[in-house]
């Protein structure tokens, strides 16, 4: 595959905009121009790039750009995709979002639309490295497909594609290993806070739960009382839960009882 | 502090002896004997460390070891303490259990106990370095304190006075933070197979989101509906999973409902 290199413009100016607006420039391709509502916070990433211009409005009529990528919130990209004007006909669109469906590009006024959704967590200050970020493609386009799946492989070595039905599961599994993981690290950072004990304490045996879990698979790196079928320490536990919080409790009840029905099936 | 190495012996050959011996060894201190129920184990376990002896008895009488590590199952810790017979009147005997009270040392005919708990999850075949495995310590004898510190920074970089009702919460914490967690993670892989998805896609965002959680602290790392308040999000996710199974809904309302009383109490 011969590398082409493309004309691409942001919108929005956000932590995605701010990790992909270089990835995609390091990998050969030229960031056109930056638009966001927050004038800015688009100012600030264009700094960050080698020619970027800024835009004040979102009318790329005079636009080099092939594609434009839409970075915004995931409720706002619908009325955002609505409000472009497209630098010609046959200018590729696509957005980011982990939540929103392909048809949320309708409004865009082109047939080239598509999704391009890096699976990843992004902060302001640290730059990731996409190579190790799968990028999830959808489009019923296929000439954006083709140029999607070759910007996308110019940046990482995982390109994967997902339907919008597909990508709606992932985000609902994506809430249950992520953002409720994370909380039950802050319920355990509550409780041992109560004994005075730094959540830091667990970090090692948290990081190195994790690693099993993902590099053996998750039903073979349980353990724990509910998975033995201890119950005289799941008593124990729940005695003093009941004591501390009930809702503590009422969550440490259904995942044991969970935890025990699903081994049961085994 | 001068160095000062001890003659160690060590009950049991599971994960935690597997482990504990060596780096003990590693670190100047000299292991006499092993003792465990399943003799080939302990064998096996000899013939990693330089001069270790195999017991076919828990009888130390002859042996020259000034502390004991009972390094076996939770629930074997007591009877197993009460089986021994010691070296001498003042030997140190420790177990090595997270769930165990001090107390459960009590019939090992010494004044001089004490808990040596290493937090972290072992497994036979990958050596792990203690260097940044916490220890819990635990004692009621001043001169068994002194040794045990002794021994734990020997080995450790942290070394930390955890009484029997704190590690009883630790672990409760551990609980939430890790076996749940890990649960989680089963339940994710189960919704993604269903659409012939495969967890390994999540795993840089899994590994991400719990180095983020532990360096910047779950609170301020918290995302997804939940925290968003994102009602139109969280509904679409909960017809999916009534749908899909009543169990993941239920698990999936409670954490998001927990999620959001949390975060109004900020």
């Amino acid at each position: 595959m011969i590398q082409k290199y493309y004309k691409i413009s942001i919108i929005g100016a956000g932590r995605v905009a701010w990790q992909l607006a270089p990835a995609l420039e390091s990998a050969g391709h030229a960031i056109e121009e930056i638009y966001s509502r927050r004038q800015q916070k688009a100012l600030a990433l264009s700094r960050q790039l080698y020619q970027a211009d800024v835009l004040k409005k979102p009318d790329f009529s005079k636009s080099h750009a092939e594609i434009l990528v839409i970075a915004v919130n995931d409720d706002a990209v619908q009325e955002v995709a609505s409000g472009l004007t497209l630098p010609s006909a046959d200018t590729i669109v696509v957005h980011t979002s982990g939540s929103q469906p392909l048809a949320a590009l309708q409004g865009a006024g082109t047939e080239y639309t598509g999704v391009f959704y890096p699976l990843q967590t992004f902060t302001y200050d640290q730059q990731v490295n996409f190579a190790h970020i799968p990028i999830c493609l959808e489009s019923d386009n296929s000439h954006a497909l083709k140029v999607l799946t070759k910007v996308a492989k110019s940046i990482s070595r995982t390109v994967k594609l997902i339907s919008s039905k597909e990508r709606a599961v992932l985000h609902i599994a994506a809430v249950f290993a992520c953002n409720f993981t994370n909380h039950l690290l802050h319920m355990a950072e509550v409780l041992m806070k109560d004994q005075h004990l730094d959540l830091n304490l667990l970090k090692p045996l948290i990081i190195e739960t994790i690693h099993n879990s993902v590099s053996i698979g998750p039903q073979k790196a349980q353990t724990g009382p509910a998975v033995r079928k201890d119950q005289a320490t799941i008593k124990q536990h729940m005695a003093y839960l009941k004591k501390y919080d009930p809702q503590y409790a009422k969550i440490y009840d259904m995942m044991t009882k969970h935890i025990i029905t699903v081994n049961k099936k085994l």
